[in-house]
C-alpha cells in the first residue's frame, strides 16, 4: 500500500473499509480490541513475571510537562489545601496534635501518560461501531463508550519493540544531538520495522497483546528540552501499519510520543490519519506519552522483552481518555 | 491495650512510641512500609494468576460521588475540551472528516478510590521518618515523600479480608437495613476480628502483603444513598490493630470506607487516631474507598481470598494522595 | 394573558413572537438590550451619587455557598499556591525577605452572583437575535454573544424594586418562620406587583435603567440555612411580566434568587420558561443570586430606591455567564 | 533617595520604616489605603462623569494570555458543561424546546487584570500593619485580610498618568519597534516623571485617587507577541516613587504591566523590592495587568485624564487577589 500523498481522505476511507471491525463484537460493544485481552491473555502475562522486577511508565505529572496550551490542553496543575507548614504552624484547628496535608488537581486526561478512549477521535461523524458521534459525546461526555468500560481489562501481557535501540543507529543522524537508540523526527515506523523489531527481540506479537513501541523521542526531549514535544515533528507509526494493527489483533499499542503516529503526518494537510482509522473503526486503545526508557533498559539488559503489564484507566464516568501509571512486571 | 477514651494523645503518644518505623529503612527513606513489598512478594503474588479473571477496585470518579465540601473536597468535576456533538456539526475546523473529543477533570486527591500518601498525616508536626512537617509539604507539595516515589512498587500480592460476610451476620442490625454481609457504623475492627477473618478465609497475612479490609458499608452507601459516608459513622479498623498493622509487616491496607478507621474514633473528642500513628510512625500506605465488592463476590464463590493485585499511583509530582483504580487479577 | 397551565411551549411561543427583539438593532448584534443603556443613561444615572456610599451586591464565593452539583455546578473552590505559613517557614527561596502569597479559583460561572449572558439560553435550538444554537456556542464557547462583549456596557442607572418590603407582609406566613420583608416561596411576582412597587418607592422604571428586583429569599437562606436555594421552590418574576420586561425596555434585570423566575414554575413539566423568552427573544440580561439586602436596608432608611450601579461581567472569552461584584453607589 | 543597587534589604528597611501606615487606622484594619477612598471621593469621582462614556480596562480572559507556568500561573481555562451545539441536537432533555449552556473557569486569581490582595506581599514575614504572615494567610486563605473585605469599596476618582505617552518620545527607541507612546522594557518610571505627566495632563493626583500609570508595554505585547510580559523585563515604578506612593494618600495605583514596577528591578538580585514596601508597609492596593489602551485614546482626544472608577474585586473568601473588569466612566 503507497498512500497517495494528496488524498488523504481517500486512503482513509479505504483503510477504514478494510480493518474495519466495526459489529465484530456486537452492536453494544464498548470495549474494541481489548475483547481480544481474555483471561487466557492474562495467564499468560502474568507467566512472565519471573524475577518480580516492576517498573512505572509514566512521565510526571506536574507543570514541567511539555503542553503548551494548545486545544487548552495546560500540564497539570496541583495544588494543596492542607500543608504540613500549616500544621505545624498550629494553624489547622485538629485535636491531639493530628495534622494532616490534602490536595487537588486540575488537568487535562490528554495532558501526560495516558490512554486515548474509545471516543475519542471520529471519522467523519461516526464513533467506533458505527455510531453517530453526537450521541456518543456530549458536553456531558462520552455516554456510551466511557474509558470506565475498560475500568477492569486493561492488565495482560506487555511487548515491548524498541524501534529506537534496533533501528536508531542505522538511521543518519541530521545533528549531531541525537542518540544511537532514539529515531529521528519525522521517521516512519513502517509494519516492516515492528516485525523486524520484534524479531529481533525474539518475541512474536499477537491477540490480546499490549505493545509499547519506543522511539526515543521522550529521552531526547528529556535531555534537550519538551521544545515542540506536544504536536510537534516526532518519530512514530506510519499510516500505513494500520493493517498490522488489525490484522495482529493486538489489544492496545502505546508509544513515548505525544500522538503515536510520525509528524508530520505522511499526507499533504493532513492530521493524525491513523486515529482516524485505528480509534474509530479498528476500534484500537491507543497509548501516548509512556515512558518507556527504564523498562527499556532493564529489556536490553536481560534480553526480554515481554511481561506482565497492568494499565488501569481511572474510571472517570463519561472520559474520552485517562491519565494512568501502567506498571509493567518482569 | 485498653486505651483510655479520655487520653488519645496519651494512647497515640504510647502507640507511637512502640510501633515506630522511623529509621528502619534509613533516614533518607521515602517508602515506608511499601519496602517490604519486594521482588519475591510479587513473584509469590503473580503465581496466584490462575483463571486470569480481573477486577477493578475503584469507585468511579463523577459527580455522584460522597463529598459534601468539607475540607474543600467536591466530587471529581469532568469536563469537555471537545465534544462528538461538535465535531459533527463540523465546528472543529479539522481536515478530511478527523474529529475529536478532548477533556479535562478538576478534583481533589481525595475525593474517591485514593491511595494517601506518607505526607498526608501528621503527629504534632512531625511527617513519616521524624521529618518536620513544614519541611515535607508546603505550598509546593509534599518536597520529600510526595507521592510519584510510589509509582513502580504497588503491586503484588494482595489480600481481601471480608470482615463484613464473616462477622456481618453475627452483629445485631438495629434497623433492619442492614444485610448480613455488612458491619454496622461504628463497628470497631479489632486484631482479633482481622485474624478470625484470616482463619475463615483460610489465608496468612504477611510481609509485604496489601491487605483490603470490606466491612460492607460501601454496599449499604450505594443501596441507601451516601449519606454521611464522607466523614460520618462508618465501621473501620480499631485504634488497637496498630500493633498488628506493625507487627504483620504489611505494605499496604485499604477499606471500603472513607476513612479507614472505626467512626466515631475511640476517644472522646478525637479525628482519626490512628491515622496519626500508622502513617507518620508506622509509614503505612493506606487506601480509603475501594469498592471491594465485585472481588468479594468472586472470593466467596470460590474460596480464594489472595491475588494479584496492581494499585498504582498516578506519579503526581509532590502529592499526598493519588486516585487509583485497583486492579485484582485471580 | 393568562397561560394554561398544560401549554407551556404554545406560551412560549406565543411570548416569543410577540415580545421579540429580534434584528432590532441589526443582524450583527451582540449586545441585545444593553443597547439601551446609552451615554445619556449614564449620565443620568451618575448623577444619582448624592452621599458618595457605597454597596456591593455580591453574596460571598466561597465553599458555603448554595451549589449542590447539579448540572456539575459546584461551589467555588480557592486554593493556594503559595502562603504566608510558608513566607513566615523561609520555604519560598526569595531574596531579602520577600515573602508572597498566590492563589487560583475553580468555579462554575453560574455559581453565585453573576449575569446570564445571551448565550446562556436557547429556544428551539435558536438563541439571541434568532441565531442557531450549534453555531453560537460550541465547546469553544460563546462564539457569537461571548459575555466578552458586554465588558465596558453594564454601569448605569440602577433602580430597586424591594418587593419583598412592599408585599411580604401582605402575604400569609404559612410557618412562621418568614419575616414581614419576605416573600413566600412560589410566590410569582406580576406586573402589578412590579408597578405598584415602583410607585410605593416613588421611583418610575424606563428605558435603559437596570432593575434590581428583591424577593427577600436570601435573607431567608442566611437565617435558615441554603436549602434548595439553588434550584428549590422560590418566589421570582411570574412568566407573565415578560410583556413588562419587553415594554420597559430595560437594560438589564437582577434578583436575589437562584433562579430569576417564579418556581415553581407556572406551568405542569415547565423549566424556566420565562428565561426562554427573556434571553433568546428578548435579548435581556438577567442577573441572579445577588445580593440586595444591604443595599435594601438604606433604601428603606432614606427611601432612595435609584442608584448609579456598575456590574461589570469579567471579559472572560466566549463566556455564557460572568460572576460579579456589582457596587451600587448613592 | 540613592538606593544602594548591592543593598536591596537596607533600601527596602529603611523605606518600610519611613513610609509605614501601620496602625495608622487601627489594629483590625483590613483595607490599607482604601481608607482614604471615602464618600466625599466618590462624589468628586461621579461628577467627573460628563459624556457617559464607558471604557473596560480589562484584557481578555483566555488561553491567549501572558502566563507561562512560572509559579503554577497559567492562562485562564474556560470550558463549557452545556452548550449550543448539544441543545440544537436534542442531547439535553430538558422540555418544551429548552436548551442552554454552562461553563466553568479554573484560573489564578493573578493571572490577569487584577488587584493584589493586602495577603499577597510580606516583609520578613510581616503582612500588612504588622501582623505575622503565618497568622494571616495559610492554606485556607488570608483568613484577615482577604480580598472580600475590599467588595464594596473602590469605587471612586481615577486619573490616568499616560508616562507613555508623555516619556516615550523622549526616550531612544533602541530597536526601532517601540512606538513614541511607549516605555523602554527596564525603564524606571520616577517620582519626576509621575509629577511631570500630571502637570502635562493638567491633574492632580491627592488622597484616596485611583491612580492609573500606563507605560505603553501591552501595546507593544499585543503588536508583538506576549514574549516575557509575564516576569520579563518591563517599564515601570522605580522603587524611590514609594515616598510619592506613601506621600500623596492616593487609595490605589495600577498599570499596563505584569509587575508593576520596573524590571529588571533596580537592586542587584533583587525581586520585585517596591512591592515589599507598598503593600505589607504602605498597605496600598496594587492593579496589573490592566489594559489602559483604549482610555487613553480617548483622554488624549479630549484632554481629560480623571474620570469615575469602578474596579470591584470579587469577593472570593480568603483571596489575596482578584481578577476584574474596571470600568472607567467619563
Amino acid at each position: 500500500m503507497s498512500p497517495n500523498r494528496a488524498d488523504p481522505e481517500g486512503a482513509i476511507a479505504e483503510a477504514a473499509q478494510t480493518y474495519s471491525n466495526w459489529g465484530r463484537w456486537g452492536e453494544d460493544d464498548v470495549l474494541g480490541t481489548v475483547n481480544f485481552l481474555d483471561e487466557g491473555k492474562r495467564r499468560e502475562g502474568a507467566a512472565l513475571v519471573r524475577r518480580g522486577a516492576s517498573f512505572s511508565l509514566s512521565q510526571s505529572f506536574d507543570m514541567d510537562g511539555p503542553q503548551k496550551g494548545w486545544r487548552r490542553r495546560t500540564n497539570p496543575v496541583h495544588t494543596m489545601l492542607a500543608t504540613g507548614t500549616d500544621a505545624a504552624q498550629g494553624n489547622q484547628g485538629l485535636p491531639h496534635g493530628f495534622g494532616g496535608a490534602d490536595d487537588v488537581i486540575a488537568m487535562p486526561l490528554q495532558c501526560s501518560t495516558q490512554w486515548d478512549g474509545l471516543g475519542h477521535i471520529f471519522d467523519h461523524g461516526k464513533a467506533w461501531n458505527g455510531r453517530p458521534a453526537e450521541r456518543v459525546v456530549t458536553c456531558e461526555g462520552d455516554l456510551v463508550t466511557g474509558i470506565e468500560h475498560m475500568a477492569p481489562h486493561v492488565a495482560g501481557r506487555g511487548i515491548l519493540l524498541d524501534v529506537g535501540l534496533v533501528l536508531g543507529g542505522a538511521t543518519a543522524s541530521r545533528d549531531g544531538r541525537r542518540r544511537a537508540d532514539e529515531l529521528p523526527d519525522g521517521f516512519a515506523v513502517t509494519e516492516e520495522h515492528l516485525i523486524h523489531t520484534a524479531e529481533a527481540h525474539g518475541v512474536t506479537v499477537g491477540r490480546g497483546d499490549i505493545v509499547l513501541v519506543r522511539t526515543g523521542q521522550l529521552a531526547r526531549a528529556r535531555r534537550e528540552g519538551w521544545g515542540d514535544y506536544a504536536g510537534g515533528d516526532a518519530p512514530g507509526l506510519s499510516f500505513t501499519t494500520a493493517g498490522w494493527l488489525h490484522r495482529t489483533e493486538i489489544a492496545a499499542i502505546a508509544t513515548d510520543t505525544w500522538g503515536f503516529e510520525v509528524r508530520p503526518n505522511e499526507f499533504d494537510g493532513a492530521f493524525q490519519p491513523l486515529h482516524q482509522v485505528a480509534i474509530p473503526h479498528i476500534g484500537l486503545l491507543i497509548g501516548e506519552m509512556w515512558d518507556l526508557d527504564a523498562l527499556a533498559g532493564d529489556c536490553k539488559a536481560d534480553g526480554v522483552y515481554e511481561f506482565w503489564l497492568t494499565a488501569a484507566p481511572l474510571p472517570i464516568t463519561g472520559a474520552v481518555g485517562s491519565p494512568i501509571n501502567p506498571i509493567a512486571v518482569k
